[in-house]
């Protein structure tokens, strides 16, 4: 930056013009966000999925945060609502409340992330607010998706006899976000990059998650902590769900800082922000799951079982229960 | 309130329960709130209708205003999007950033609000987020319309010929918004209540709206300033809009505060915040456009006429252009 002060020289109308609109430049609806409002067509037999989550600078992320990785971030972790839920991505929309200090290159760069997520994800801006703000930068992403009508996975229906599987590693984006605040930890360069990347770039786990439509008989995305979020599902379900801690899947780079005690694995379990997904399937599904896996290149671990009874009960090899003091995040 | 300090007893997942959940009783696609994401289906001959508005506390409204009021305003403006666009309200989603002010009674008062306005426009809450932050209240609505497909009423369509209407009255809110900083100012307690009434609760135009599909050629609401937003319907549609100052409809209340002059309609025309329908229709519509206000008590006035060119031109009784200094809102 040649200023000290943050030099914001684009109007709102500007700005939405050369930095949003091209965004919204394949998506017909959009109407290149010169219209009140976008318009979506569905197939006859599908319906829309829908989510919204908000970030807020300082609860969510850093206002040091590179602006692309905050975009991106957005993006996916409403992405993963949706890969969660077996949606295929159809558009989204984007409310940003914007301080002062934001400034042309930062919107620049923010707009950039976003395009970048857009080509890795086939999915287009196709609307948004933008307002100023006396307090933090706070946007909201609305994403839309289509489901085959009637097919989503649910949080409930989860049956007894049932397996539990997850996508991907846990633990790793609490690992990266205290990696964040600490300097001197032991591990490798490599290590800590990728455990860091997790926590700013999570992947939406898409592919795997249309193939669970018509499989899977309950699932939701890990982002409060797998604990937490298989909770989720066994109230809504009304079933039990016990976890064998020793399968839950732990990278390398997550063993290298925590170790693989039973400490690590309930950090791991309760940290939250993997934006993986946790899933149940019947138990005669193992197979179709492991193909889908493969397929995808995206790993699926199974983790635990269902029973009649309600909670998440985390065991040991030995079967005892393991203490769960916080099961996960809650925001307030 | 008994206590001094702010109070919010309820955990996230109680208050959603207790008190948003039952907004979205009736709608069997948001699964009462406790699924990643909601469903919405559409008939085979109609598409989505989507539109998303932040609002900031200072900004769109203040810390005192009253909670009911907060919540019924950002549901109307984003039905106002929809209204201007022909659509049928179909649901909404909430994302709503909690500064720690905010106490289980401003809660409890918010969801009443939204409760009232849901059984005002038959619409039902699909969905949302609830952060906290460490800023001002934000919130943020997307509403979800359905229109028959290819038919939502856009801001691009205008031509030459065709003539330029608008709802209700216009330079209200502004007058309210004013209004609410002055004390003394000579006008009667009605008048003001009215006018107040006209910033804090606008009224969506939404059974007008529809009964612009397959007749309005182009049409925006107005929400920056009756001679901006047409200067956003003149842009896309690359026509010139020119608008007889004398037929900006004026409610009495607004005549009383500022009168009937030049200086009252220009600053009507510009102060914004109106949520009325601004639309365009050809020639011959005229009487469609009579027959449909009359059939939804929905006043429509002609205000002018649709050119070859392009801006907006706001003229006198003998022809001569009034000069616009500024035509409306702009958030930054």
């Amino acid at each position: 930056m040649a200023s000290e002060q943050p030099v914001r020289s684009l109007s709102e109308f500007a700005m939405i013009a050369k930095l949003f609109a091209p965004l919204a430049a394949k998506a017909p609806g959009a109407f290149a966000l010169t219209d009140d409002a976008a318009t979506l067509g569905l197939a006859a037999d599908e319906e829309l999925v829908v989510t919204v989550d908000a970030l807020v600078e300082s609860v969510h992320f850093l206002k040091a945060d590179p602006p692309g990785a905050i975009a991106k971030k957005a993006l996916r972790v409403n992405l993963s609502d949706l890969a969660a839920k077996g949606a295929r991505p159809r558009g989204y929309l984007l409310a940003l409340s914007l301080p002062s200090w934001i400034d042309d290159e930062w919107l620049t760069h923010f707009a950039a992330g976003l395009g970048e997520d857009q080509e890795n994800y086939a999915i287009d801006l196709l609307g948004g607010d933008t307002t100023s703000t006396p307090g933090p930068l706070t946007l909201s992403i609305t994403a839309l998706g289509s489901v085959p009508s009637g097919k989503m996975v649910r949080r409930a229906g989860a049956m007894p006899g049932n397996r539990v599987f997850v996508s991907g590693t846990i633990g790793d984006a609490g690992a990266g976000l205290q990696l964040l605040t600490q300097q001197d930890n032991g591990i490798s360069a490599s290590d800590r990059a990728s455990l860091i990347a997790r926590y700013r770039l999570p992947e939406p786990r898409l592919a795997l998650g249309r193939r669970l439509i018509g499989v899977a008989t309950a699932a939701a995305d890990v982002s409060d902590g797998l604990i937490a979020d298989l909770g989720h599902i066994a109230e809504t379900s009304k079933v039990r769900i016990v976890v064998d801690a020793a399968r839950i899947p732990l990278s390398p780079a997550l063993v290298n800082l925590w170790g693989r005690g039973g400490d690590a694995i309930l950090r791991a379990a309760t940290s939250g922000d993997d934006y993986e997904i946790a899933f149940v399937v019947p138990k005669g599904a193992a197979n179709e799951i492991a193909r889908a896996a493969k397929e995808t290149g995206i790993p699926a671990t199974e983790i635990g079982r269902v029973e009649a009874g309600d909670g998440v009960a985390l065991i040991d090899e030995s079967g005892a229960p393991i203490s769960i003091a916080r099961p996960g995040f809650t925001h307030f």
